[in-house]
């Protein structure tokens, strides 16, 4: 088999979204060496959609039956799975992965509730767990829960839970952003951080006993500081192309982190898979069936999820 | 009594803080008509802040002691309650309040959780309430929710209390607005707006059917749609100078509503009670103890607060 240690695997996502389009599109239009990038796709799927400047190498990977642009199909469901698979196989350095339709991978019999517990089924080892980080240029968020109900988020926040997430982050930025004492805001649970219990007590009960374990681990890390300022103070920040203040935001529940940074750079938000070997990137917008095969996808996303793996 | 029913009361908030140099500020930047303003406060404290450039009328509240900047005192609380009174009582059109310290005034032993609640102490009637809203030009968030733990506002949403405030921000836009048929964005309380009951099942199980309530009603609402996607739009518009696509967003919490508004509108965004018989509005800032008779601070939001009576 190649070595594809050093390479850029693109997955092309659904074939029946615009996951081929904004692919090539976003090649085209970034220009890069053919040297650094292998697609893992079909090239029935890929000339659908266009015509790629560059004479990238493609892996095959089997497409049965028809492409039904907007429509959610088992084939195509079990292709973008089997692409997705096949990136991870070839161990590539990085995996820039196109949107899928979860529902049609439900249906084609894979039941993973996204990409990113797809690939920490073929990547993680040794109690490795897949982490979702946001990423606009050095602006960047962590979730510490994703798909949870927001009534679920206060007690799914323990202090294990925190500790482990924590640390992983940390992890990442030492072993593979090369920063040892990495900077982290986090935000509180609560408005005003709580007014020291008067509006819940998470923060003095569970969060700031962690944060003060977290430092002594040698974690620089703030006390849980009121979402609302915290992020418009790094937002003004990051509008006039200042330095921001932290390397990473850690944002309690979804909509605390997805909303500032959508914000201000929703085209240009980086979906990132931390916390396994291979580094995976992706657009932060999904398959857009309403405008498939319309050639009038925006490749803005996916060329911010190809560039960040290229820094 | 002189009729104030026209004009603009403006009090001074806590003596020891900021209040009365924004107010001093913000009123020389602007250089209003003198006969549109009246101030309650009390000239020693706004000699001790200031000189104001424009001959405006001044009521005198009592004001024992000593102003000692940055400090919590019973009598700074005492005196900024007692300013408040006074703007109740005289039925000025609108009133603007600079910061006070509640911890001042709960000192004074007026137990109250901000000047909101003074406002509607004094001012509602007949089941009136008062209600948060926080503008930057056109840009409206009304919070459903304000300082409320976040484990506690699923179970506070029922659908009497959205009935409620959401027709006191209708009667809010048709009476002193005269828009007779706002449009209303609603937050979902989920992410996702709770992907058909996997994510939180209160958007099927309250908030829709509440929704289809207030349509009937005759009220342009949205269903609950995913706060992240839905203020990324707006704030899109915002930024790039278009028309607002909704008159008012409704959030479910305060880090929802605040944080997209704070974040590209930290200066500018003003604080308005609505629901009472006279409207408030208010800098979105604190009494900023911590620069008191520094003559450093921004009067920008409070130059919006009065601006924003002035439309």
């Amino acid at each position: 088999m190649s070595d594809y240690s050093e390479k850029i695997a693109i997955t092309t996502g659904d074939p029946n979204g615009i996951g081929a389009e904004i692919t090539i599109k976003a090649l085209n239009l970034l220009n890069l060496p053919s040297n650094n990038i292998v697609i893992i796709s079909n090239s029935k799927v890929l000339n659908n959609y266009g015509k790629l400047n560059n004479d990238y190498e493609i892996i095959e990977v089997d497409f049965d039956g028809r492409i039904e642009q907007g429509c959610v199909r088992e084939n195509a469901g079990d292709f973008a799975f089997r692409c997705l698979q096949k990136a991870c196989e070839i161990k590539p350095k990085y995996i820039v992965t196109a949107p899928t339709s979860k529902e049609a991978m439900n249906i084609a019999g894979h039941n993973y509730s996204g990409q990113t517990e797809v690939l920490e089924h073929f990547l993680a080892h040794d109690g490795q767990k897949a982490e979702m980080l946001f990423v606009s240029k050095d602006f960047r968020v962590l979730l510490l829960t994703r798909h949870c109900a927001l009534k679920d988020v206060s007690k799914t926040i323990t202090k294990e839970y925190l500790l482990e997430k924590i640390e992983r982050l940390r992890s990442y930025f030492q072993n593979k952003l090369n920063i040892r004492k990495p900077s982290f805001a986090l935000c509180a649970l609560n408005p005003h951080s709580g007014e020291n219990g008067l509006i819940g007590e998470e923060e003095q009960k569970v969060i700031i006993p962690t944060v003060e374990l977290l430092r002594e681990r040698g974690i620089n890390i703030t006390n849980p500081l009121p979402a609302d300022t915290l992020f418009a103070d790094g937002i003004h920040k990051y509008l006039n192309n200042e330095t921001m203040p932290y390397d990473c935001y850690i944002a309690c529940y979804h909509d605390q982190g997805l909303i500032p940074i959508k914000s201000i750079a929703l085209e240009k938000t980086v979906n990132m898979t931390i916390g396994l070997d291979i580094i995976r990137t992706s657009p932060s917008h999904g398959t857009a069936f309403d405008i498939a095969g319309k050639n009038i996808a925006n490749p803005a996303s996916m060329i911010e999820a190809i560039k960040t793996c290229m820094y």
